[in-house]
């Protein structure tokens, strides 16, 4: 099995394992951040949204089209299409929907391993592959995950009492 | 909505975010670590399943019958049923089986408020609330989807290249 089917594997479950983890919850758990600055699983939602649009399909086109002889449009890390009190139900239908639209895109180019060799231009790193790409896509879903199950526990930091000391999720 | 149906929540989805998230999974996913001394998701699945049978009811029903006045038994922090090569399948059936009865059990207390307060004594610090273990279950649940997360996203911690640098989930 070759990286990009690896790949695929992580992209074509993150819907379903979002939805499995969020629909339905209360409002505590899916507009809680986990401090300053930081994101509540709601933000991180529509977070996976912008990107579905505007990074990867686009930049992995970009590579395919025009090599490194144009660089990566900037994407802004900080996108997300989640205000205070978007309702769940919307954005894990609207992230599903967008997954699965890329998905048929990334399937319909029918990538060989010589396309996954060519060669993009990051705007802040250089070179880049598109196998590199495709990683980092599968990488970015799995590091949100993450990202949402700390701002959930971290609504808990108090009511864990003692056992605060023997979950290092906790700690920040 | 109370400190115990906002564990609830957590606890009677976790069985279906862990198969969303690793059912069908190939062997590249599901058997990697993070590291030396560290879990693999198979490891960590195997882990929760221990915990359902000797750690989070059996605590709850120690407080309920005992009190203070009869500690925890310890459990071994690293406790895992899952050996370099069961099944995912297995596990997760197992581990759904194990959660679906401990929330049957639970239930079945049918706690109220004053329950919630009572105290027991953990085997290591001492006085805990029965409030406080059943929020530690549900933050230990998140705490640990998060631990799998990671796994997984080590396995492609070259494969991204320079990406690595934005991912902080890759950077121990």
């Amino acid at each position: 099995m070759n990286s990009l089917s690896h790949s695929v594997e992580i992209l074509e479950r993150t819907p379903h394992t979002l939805r499995a983890l969020l629909s339905g919850l209360s409002a505590f758990w899916i507009y809680g951040d986990y401090g300053p600055g930081t994101w509540s699983p709601a933000q991180v939602v529509g977070h996976l949204i912008v990107c579905e649009r505007d990074d990867w399909i686009p930049r992995l086109r970009r590579i395919l089209e025009h090599g490194e002889s144009v660089p990566f449009d900037p994407f802004p890390h900080d996108a997300t299409i989640a205000g205070a009190g978007t309702p769940m139900a919307e954005l894990l239908d609207e992230f599903e929907r967008s997954r699965v639209a890329s998905l048929r895109v990334l399937r319909a180019m029918n990538l060989s391993r010589s396309d996954l060799d060519r060669t993009g231009t990051h705007p802040a790193f250089g070179r880049v592959t598109a196998s590199q790409l495709l990683a980092t896509w599968a990488a970015h879903d799995l590091h949100h995950l993450r990202q949402i199950a700390l701002a959930m526990a971290w609504q808990y930091r108090d009511a864990v009492g003692p056992w605060h000391e023997y979950l290092n999720t906790l700690r920040r």
